[in-house]
């Protein structure tokens, strides 16, 4: 059976209810853990998945954060050092990755409260997480401030990028599947995929 | 084998391949159709993946639109009439929705060119997609301009929702892959999903 939910509807739930239809509704989404350090090397890692892709020339990557007082972490540190890293989280980690979204002091590094284990690659000075088989690096761009509601909206340019050969196919093409990537709903759920199929360019 | 691409490495590529290396290294998307009219009533139909929840109170969702010489239409027609629909593509009509990313002229509607179905609701400008089985109109708050490579950040209110209500947990979650709901990857595969694990809200 059909259900439509109203504008005012939305406002007579509790806001738990509420933020969970919400956040599901937008659809399935990348589940990604976001590595920095601050101007001291204390790392931090947070988990993502309000990432888009921007376009390919020059490469650019955008992500979602949260108010400041919700999740000051990650942007401060950006903005302090203007690098940081995104990746993508597998089936065998997902409640670690999952875990890291928990209010930690800053002075606590989320790898080591959550057991995941960063690495760190010549001339890139944010973390990657060990355990994820793609990784990449950014270098701040912009951070555009969302008025409507005191979020940010992060663009940065794509530098270094890792992954497994064998899941590239000839076009280009990272056939994530294969390297474990998984993808998220709303602030909870965690999903395997399963390709129905790839379509050429279309034309009219 | 781990493969490291470099900056340099990228542009060595041909722009289709640098493409969609970049396109799918963002991860798993929200696969869905974006439903508007004119302001003479012609209907416009088209595929987006870029798509993230940014707040649920109030109840705000953007999506990043092509530059406009690229993606003209959907742009042009939420600016003249203020509204919009987001419809999440199902297993069924995921060629059809792929087919809606060819570049029409503006005189033709993509729901006749794909053979998709709108479907128009009391009170709503914007035109649904039948076949759809999650369904949500929005209302313009604001347009971004993106000055790094010339895209846009359209940021919407969520005014109606449509969905089966079997999908619904307890906690409000929309189960997706109960209506099914599928996500994309690059420009051009499209995947179901299966759940991994729902995990409750994380804790120090």
């Amino acid at each position: 059976m059909q259900k439509h939910l109203r504008l005012e509807d939305l406002a007579s739930f509790d806001r738990f209810t509420r933020a969970n239809i919400i956040n599901s509704l937008s659809g399935f989404k990348s589940a990604s853990l976001i590595g920095t350090v601050n101007k001291n090397g204390q790392p931090n890692l947070a988990i993502f998945s309000n990432i888009v892709h921007i376009g390919a020339d020059p490469a650019l990557v955008g992500f979602l954060n949260r108010p400041l007082d919700a999740a000051p972490h990650t942007l401060s540190n950006i903005q302090e050092t203007g690098s940081y890293t995104i990746n993508h989280i597998i089936a065998d980690i997902f409640p670690q990755a999952h875990q890291s979204s928990a209010k930690y002091p800053a002075d606590i590094s989320e790898f080591e409260a959550t057991g995941l284990t960063p690495v760190y690659h010549e001339g890139i000075i944010a973390p990657f997480v060990a355990e994820s088989h793609v990784q990449y690096s950014l270098e701040l761009k912009q951070i555009i401030p969302i008025e409507l509601n005191g979020t940010f909206f992060v663009i940065g340019a794509i530098q270094d990028i890792f992954y497994p050969e064998e899941i590239q196919e000839e076009d280009g093409f990272l056939a994530l599947e294969k390297a474990g990537s998984i993808c998220s709903l709303g602030t909870s759920a965690y999903y395997e995929t399963k390709r129905l199929g790839k379509l050429a360019y279309a034309k009219p």
